[in-house]
């Protein structure tokens, strides 16, 4: 089963070598991993790239260290904060200096502990931005962290307003679901979300570049409502009279290295697929909009009453739901998915650090990331 | 765990080289997978010798199909009908004719979808005889179901009862503990069912084809009631009072490709062991008489009050125990174990298609059946 | 996860290939492996060493088989008793001297069933001393279980409590808990149990032989209540009022095949880490004291009012969440860890036996342990 959600996909249409090795995503990026706002004195753990983390907030700012202690193996998720800029691990008091790794000395050893200076745990980049802590996983220099960051998350005055969980199933199968055109006309359908909604039978669309040029976005061109089909009859056969052309979204783009941006009128819904392990994605959902005062107010309470739980909720699990079922290889595309094909196109020319393969199996793997040495 | 339930037993008393081959069972037969009546609007998901099929009723005929959308993995199983003859993927709505399973259109891809006539899922051949839903897996030209049904199911005025489920272990575990003489004398000694049942201490046999010649069945030659034994002294000791020696089954006897009859005094029960996957097997239970009218309400009846819990429930679930705690090999078997050692003969001498391996593990398979091709 | 708990450590500080290889334990020792009190007429299926026995109590006196019925792998933890001196079979009744081993007969096939003294299952020496039961895998000719037994358990009037049960995670990552200094100071500063004590924040040690020449102690140079840190400030900072300096252990001393015992003012405590298979290990845990009448009557009200739930319940659970949490390798140990290093190295030089490494994985094992042969 796990298997399945982690196939390294070598036959995707059209072969794209890069993104069928990303089993665990792209280096050299910056990746949303959770809300600032639910780091609090607690530490936190995160996989992001196959990369366990603990993230810690000291004096405000947040920082990530690996998730392990060098000594042997604890995680400093469930450690404390002995001594400020420090993160202690629960076991025997190894404090960890949460900004370089070092390990700055060990409680139960003493002062003059010989392995002091000893012991460093890896680091990575974090920045906190928009509401959302970002991490980066790869070389440097490192990019700016705007650079990964949609233009809408850097304007002034921004509301955000989401949710980060972890789900099973491969970042790329959530990547393609968001992008896929044609579910939206079947799998949604009947969904409580669009209740009140028409949705077309069908439309044919191209893929091109956002104004903005960030995004590659779908372009629909035909809209069809209902249709004839020579073998199945007409389809959808009739329209219940409470259902509207509701105005739909102005636009859909997809970017590296896992975003989808839903422009709507007034708000713009966001959806990122950050990989976390061969198995699994974070999910991010936020609705992101410009607001002071009582307009933000509003905005905060229409999320919590309304997209929450619908459109992020129920809307949300029915898109799980199949990304959970999806087993490829093999695969066989149709029309519609030219917009899957383009975005693994884009990948696959445009992803900017190494894919990073699926971890090794346990046993064979030690946990030692990259960059941990002596002093 | 999952392995010892299906191990390839190569080593199986006598050197049996198809049985212990036939992992998943043997090609060329019809199986019986479910009761007729718990197939009605919803598809069903059924493994059959380690093919996923989706069950589907349309116009009151059986259709099975692979149960996987070529185009990435979904299972069928989970589609609606939107239009008749037709299964409908619920992921993009694409609709594969029942019958030939050629995928007829893509609703959301519109009437002129250039794939359309590009994809196909294998269909396998289906009967609904005697309430039962029967699958075939297997080569072409097959054999009429008739002849892989027990005679009694195609008798004027049968009634049928029973129950199929998915149980763990092999099927030939199954299979074996039911033609099993001696278990009855020790397992099911103290169970609920047989409380007013005096058991024999033990019996020798042999096997011969049954009246019918359908039937390998256990002949016993020599009944006793109670023994001394030279090491454990008498056994059993003694006898409660309200237990009596109740006329026991007629006749017991097996056949390919694994179905157990029992005949009783007025009815027959049958066990049937359906290979589904490697560690998995459907468990058909049925009693089947004859009768009408108000005769065939009171079969229906009694089996609802008393035998459906007490022997298709109880009796069998310590049977189903005993299957799952089985461990071969290494096995020694004795005296009374003939009737396995028949059976083996049997299947491997007389196993009519080729022997089913093992599934290879997740990650080499390509899900993609025998079958499958263009228009 | 399970890999995570059993890895065959081959980097262990020092290079020690004994210990490293003993991911099972070793040979040729006698092993508690249940209270006595707790085998009564239902047999026990219990894991020693990779290898999985059935323990039994026959008119008093205890005895171990190999849990596993010849014929086709029931385990005979779930039999019966029909004869004395035998266990049967819960399958077809074959009833096993449990003194031999030998199949005595098979109740479902006849007294004069030939396969009789055809079949037999190892057995292993089992003692019961000090209300314990202790197992021996290894060669003979085998020592007294009395080498293996600390004096304690030997004297006169003495009384014992505790609790042994299983766990996950490998018995070395236990032993090596157990011995260890360092976390004492910190893991457990703040338990429920050590409420009332001030606990140093470092101290010094050396390792040597107990008085009585059995133990590997830890002996304790130096003890630091509260100190200076360079990097990290005076910890800890202050001492609660209800804190005292307790009289703390008087004597910590482990020794093969991974025993640790705890002398307290007037009694003693013990800590078995039992190998079960590679990722599991016994949990004995035990108070012992000499007592007679009502001080032995006080003894027992004292365990169960106080010791097995504060002490034996949430102490140890703090241990072994720590167990479950420790992945090695890599490691990298620091001073307190001497007393970990002298372990090793004590398994390596002295452990009696060859070390038994990990089972093989399922598929490749027949379950068939060492001794079974025609009589």
């Amino acid at each position: 089963m796990e298997d399945r959600l982690s196939a390294s996909r070598t036959d995707v249409g059209g072969n794209f070598p890069r993104y069928s090795a990303a089993v665990q995503g792209f280096r050299n990026y910056w990746y949303p991993v959770m809300l600032g706002r639910n780091l609090r004195k607690r530490p936190r753990a995160v996989t992001l790239c196959g990369e366990r983390m603990v993230l810690v907030r000291d004096q405000g700012r947040v920082y990530a260290l690996h998730n392990r202690c060098p000594r042997c193996g604890v995680p400093l998720s469930a450690g404390r904060r002995e001594a400020q800029g420090t993160l202690t691990c629960p076991h025997h008091g190894g404090a960890f200096d949460v900004q370089t790794g070092w390990l700055d000395g060990r409680l139960t050893g003493g002062p003059d502990s010989p392995s002091d200076g000893q012991a460093r745990v890896a680091t990575y980049p974090v920045e906190e931005r928009a509401g959302l802590i970002w991490a980066y996983v790869g070389d440097e220099p490192r990019p700016p962290v705007e650079r990964d960051m949609p233009r809408e998350l850097l304007r002034p005055h921004t509301v955000v307003e989401g949710v980060i969980s972890r789900k099973r199933g491969n970042w790329r199968y959530a990547a393609e679901n968001g992008i896929d055109e044609g579910h939206v006309r079947y799998l949604h359908r009947r969904g409580f979300y669009t209740f009140f909604r028409e949705i077309p039978a069908w439309t044919t669309l191209r893929m091109g570049p956002s104004a903005d040029g960030d995004w590659l976005t779908r372009i629909v061109e035909n809209v069809v409502w209902s249709d004839e089909y020579p073998e199945l009859g007409r389809w959808p056969r009739s329209v219940p009279f409470w259902e509207s052309r509701a105005r739909g979204a102005l636009e859909i783009g997809i970017r590296l290295p896992g975003w989808l941006r839903i422009q709507q009128h007034g708000w713009t819904s966001f959806e990122m697929y950050v990989p976390s392990d061969a198995n699994h994605y974070l999910s991010g959902l936020l609705l992101c909009g410009q607001a002071q005062g009582l307009a933000a107010a509003r905005f905060h309470a229409k999320y919590f009453l309304w997209y929450r739980w619908a459109y992020h909720g129920l809307f949300h699990n029915t898109d799980q739901w199949i990304i959970e079922q999806m087993e490829i290889p093999p695969e066989r595309l149709f029309r519609p998915d030219a917009s899957i094909t383009a975005w693994r196109k884009l990948c696959d020319d445009e992803g900017r650090g190494e894919p990073i393969p699926a971890a090794p199996p346990a046993g064979g793997r030690t946990h030692e990331p990259v960059g941990v040495g002596g002093k």
